[in-house]
């Protein structure tokens, strides 16, 4: 078809378009793996946080992970895999749980999850993963950046330090 | 609130979560700075394109940025930042241009652009920016992958191998 070279300018050297690319291609790999459960990355992301910190209020999820939909537990709920109790602090708000079928699903899962991340390492090599996730978490903690103040949800990724979630 | 501590299990240490993660970061910067003109990253992407590669069909530029909506020209065209003219070998597809409007906006973006990055590479440095994009490429190429065939837009990232768009 005469489709050559194609100039992509600056493209290629910027970290955002070169990081969009990337991505698209891990959640393809994903997609492809997780498509016979029904479960899309963010669902996965979900579902991990409700399994190790059983009771969290769905506000404490979205923000953890730096989610912005509000009901975003509705499709997993309908299918069985969570539910929803009143928190017993504050009966405005719902703590999460996996059901019985959401545990055994994440059971299942495991495997699934390890095939994909040996894929992706494969790309890379050991050392290149763990250069690669320094580096991103660097780019995701948000220093140095003039939308620090929009930056709750990256900087929650980790977590680690008490209080954090909350600057 | 008490929002201590929360366990995030594997997460942190997929490649998938963090370079998700790290790209939000970065496309809240982009959003934020490119605002005042109302251009998102994918946009700037196909203006840049277009602008380094006069002529080009819609699909050419679909398939050298991994791009798979129709008619994502419809909104610049709109604006009046790009037009199409027939194609001169197929009379079937049309040819995309900037406007002179495109071109200066594009000349105006360039310092934004700029500033961006530099913020960017602020958060890793300049040695981390380029071990950052190789191996970025690295999991953008799609080798080790069951899914290769599908990565034919990420392949056409590089697009610097003739051909290599059409594999």
């Amino acid at each position: 078809m005469g489709k050559q070279t194609i100039d992509l300018g600056p493209l290629p050297d910027l970290i955002g378009y070169v990081l969009r690319r990337a991505q698209l291609v891990v959640f393809q790999d994903f997609f492809a793996a997780f498509a016979p459960f029904d479960i899309r990355p963010a669902q996965f992301s979900v579902l991990t946080v409700i399994e190790r910190n059983p009771g969290l209020t769905q506000s404490q999820v979205a923000e953890a992970l730096g989610i912005k939909r509000t009901n975003f537990v509705g499709a997993l709920e309908a299918r069985g895999l969570t539910e929803r109790r009143p928190a017993a602090r504050d009966k405005r708000s719902y703590a999460l749980y996996l059901t019985a079928e959401g545990a055994a699903l994440m059971r299942r899962l495991k495997p699934v999850l390890k095939a994909h991340e040996t894929r992706m390492i494969a790309k890379v090599g050991e050392d290149g993963r763990a250069t690669l996730i320094a580096l991103l978490q660097e780019i995701a903690e948000g220093n140095g950046s003039p939308n620090g103040a929009r930056l709750k949800g990256a900087k929650a990724s980790r977590a680690l330090r008490p209080g954090s979630a909350a600057t």
